[in-house]
């Protein structure tokens, strides 16, 4: 929460990317170098606006603390950019050339990134459940490895190496037991859950691949959670894994090569997770000394280490910009809905914007707190509770559950939401007929459109009825709304 | 839950389109008059598919009960069907047909109404933060009410008419205190959400809406929740919206003619949800004793009813179809996420099927329960406890939480997910960039399309950076996937 601000105009850069600030003498937020002013005014609200500069340096620094760390004990670092979080051509593209592999989890992620000119040795290949075809177009592309999620997928995929005349490198995926989540982590000996195979089964799981001429195993992958701030879960499971590769080793006659960890590293949504969240300099440096030490401690070779992280590296370089359309003070004394810190304010003051739970399902799905702020100006007013909400016909269409910005806020206002890099775009659906914002790319260098929006008539001609000017009863053209950015 | 049935093949009729049934000589299950191998054939898999015939007769049927109950304490009904729910032109046009009208909540839900044909007069407008350019247009339009949110609106929605030079009908949206959920309700004298006014300050805003020439007020209306099954809580509502009615009669110098009770009517998502539910033709007459009851206490004449029906219409119409890819079991001894009935089993299998989160949110976003079956043939196989997930990246995509299938359950098999009509095709987004499934309409008639499908093409074409064919990696032609019924 970020009741406490001494400065509601304040662009906290642990949380907003760190290029973002004010113009000094109009209060204005500039993004990258661009006024979020010319932004709307070009591409339309609401906007998504992702910082190339900070995806990219993000993605070098975590690629280096990552690469600098297994150098220390004597191995070397994959770092997987999860194309879940944020994917388009121009992302896979930034991501490839600042030197990260790419993870993919479908068909379709699969050819944005090759696409993009990404590698396809330098490709992951995720899934529960991949179909034949996307087995198949996996292995016809080359990609460097394939995780098996199931007992059924280690023979499709040797029978797919096998009909392509290829050997496949593989990862099992298992279920450590491990759960983490932001402050702890729970450990259990079973896993209820769809992903992977109980760690116990591993090597029974590994013979089975080993038996296959066309697979090459590489070692086991886990996944312990999202938005992991501490690095006690990490540690465990990366423990409980390498607790078992002297067995797989003896499998396989020879050491197994690698290690992949996963993604889930945190990151700061408010001002107060900010104090938080760990740098990851210090999460590379504490998991490469328990992988070490499991390393002497169960007498294999350090082995190459494998990670994916998505939201860490574009979540803070993203943001979401939305025009206010109403507010309304709704008194809290006496409401039931209202926690004890609300009702230190007296009321809340209810800020509806252009959006909502069709650009960012993150709060409704997930509770996801985020933080706002006025950002065509600043005001000297005094700093009011609010909660932006968007404009479906929902209740839970909430965009900041709770946040304290200049109580004079005000109808054609421009809101800035922090750190919308990773699952709004991913997340987004047309709910009510709301066109999906563009994403634009702003950097020292200025402004380009990296995804198309869509218009109101890209979702009317989704109905096999509709025709363009030809319905019973349409408004007038200079009614209907065309986003500037509409032509594709 | 639906543990406890005596044959995991059956389609219960009060769950599933009552028109759905199996083939008795081969088992497979139809839908309408169509094979639902044939439907996947010609559409592919996943599938949206609406029972057209179930569809309308249930507008009808609702229509029909709601119209009867009114006539018998003296008034008239409307019934909007809340396009939200699931809106393209046929849908609306359904409707139409049937003589309901409809509710829309933004200006490209209108666009389908218009678009459909469907009376503008017949049209109602809603949403917490409607722009200028769609209150521009719904007036242009001739829509025949609008729901006035804020005090904002009221200017705004009196500004636009006296520009057009009409007289708008309009509603004020009320916080009438009362939240309803499935089986209970809470009442409650402040409400800390974004939608509507108190309604203790509903007569100086019924004052500042009668100071408009260019605004006719004709009710007031509330909205208490969604998938309610019991009625008191609608009672207890309606009860304190009439209760103003007199002090807004004295503001107006003429009775208020009309009430509108919105929507929130539960459906059976499940057997035993089947148990709960109220026919409409309950809900219609303890309503209308309700407001006939009021209406004599606080001596006002009967007003108007009009509601806003969405799920209740087509939710139990549609379905969807998915096809196993694999199956995985989990034993549940030791498993801390197993609830005591899950123990029962021994083992939950894990169906991964072809869509998930994207194509239904609905378990993602509230927790919520669907029945599932296999579609393609029955089996004699033993009850298993079974668990249908999707193909996303994320532990969280499910789709059906817990329900008992043929044990047997395999890689190709067709399985139908009941009540899928509402808030399914709504909602969907591309994570993981799948493409959206299409809807189809069945009948006793046959098949039709009546939304598109989405191609992987269609979703790489939103990156500004790719073209078709050009880029550095393709797959060959023959690896991608196109969806049969991919032209539009």
């Amino acid at each position: 929460m970020t009741t406490d601000v001494s400065d509601p105009n304040e662009i906290d850069q642990r949380v907003f990317p760190p290029t973002a600030r004010r113009d000094p003498r109009t209060g204005e937020l500039l993004l990258g170098a661009v006024r979020t002013s010319a932004l709307i005014a070009q591409y339309g609200s609401p906007l998504y606006v992702l910082d190339e500069d900070v995806a990219r340096s993000r993605a070098r620094r975590i690629r280096a603390a990552l690469e600098a760390e297994a150098e220390r004990i004597g191995t070397t670092a994959t770092v997987y950019y999860a194309g879940k979080a944020l994917l388009c051509v121009d992302v896979a593209r930034w991501m490839a050339e600042e030197g990260l592999a790419i993870d993919v989890a479908s068909g379709g992620e699969l050819a944005v990134a090759l696409a993009a000119g990404v590698e396809p040795s330098r490709i992951g290949f995720h899934g529960n459940n991949k179909s034949e075809q996307e087995i198949g177009r996996a292995i016809a592309a080359g990609v460097g490895t394939i995780v098996i999620d199931s007992e059924i997928e280690t023979e499709r995929i040797a029978a797919a190496a096998k009909a392509a005349g290829v050997t496949q490198r593989v990862r099992l995926r298992v279920n450590s037991g491990v759960h983490a989540s932001t402050h702890d982590y729970l450990a259990t000996a079973h896993e209820d859950q769809k992903f992977g195979q109980p760690l116990r089964d591993a090597p029974r799981l590994v013979a089975a691949i080993l038996a296959h001429d066309g697979l090459e195993f590489v070692g086991l992958h886990c996944h312990i959670g999202s938005q992991i701030f501490g690095t006690d879960g990490f540690r465990e499971s990366a423990r409980r894994l390498m607790r078992v590769y002297p067995e797989l080793a003896r499998l396989a006659g020879r050491s197994i090569p690698e290690l992949n960890l996963g993604g889930g590293f945190g990151i700061a949504y408010t001002s107060a997770q900010a104090e938080d969240v760990p740098t990851i300099a210090t999460v590379a440096r504490e998991l490469a000394d328990m992988v070490a030490d499991c390393a002497r401690e169960f007498g294999v070779p350090v082995p190459h280490l494998a990670f994916e992280p998505g939201r860490v590296v574009v979540g803070p370089a993203g943001v979401t910009l939305y025009t206010v359309g109403t507010t309304k003070p709704v008194p809290l004394a006496g409401s039931d809905a209202a926690g004890p810190a609300d009702l230190g304010y007296g009321e809340r003051l209810y800020v509806s914007v252009d959006g909502g739970m069709s650009d960012n399902a993150r709060p409704a799905l997930y509770g996801a707190d985020y933080q706002v702020r006025i950002a065509n100006r600043t005001s000297d007013a005094a700093a009011a509770l609010v909660r932006v909400v968007g404009k479906h016909c929902e209740s839970g269409d909430v965009v900041v559950q709770r946040d304290v910005i200049p109580e004079d806020v005000r109808p054609g206002d421009t809101l800035v939401v922090a750190a919308t890099g990773a699952y709004c775009w991913s997340l987004a659906s047309n709910y009510n007929y709301l066109p999906r914002p563009p994403v634009v790319a702003v950097s020292g260098r200025g402004v380009r459109l990296i995804v198309h929006g869509e218009t109101e008539d890209d979702l009317l001609a989704k109905s096999v009825s509709w025709r363009p000017g030809g319905a019973v009863h349409t408004a007038s053209s200079q009614d209907v709304v065309h986003r500037p950015s509409s032509g594709r």
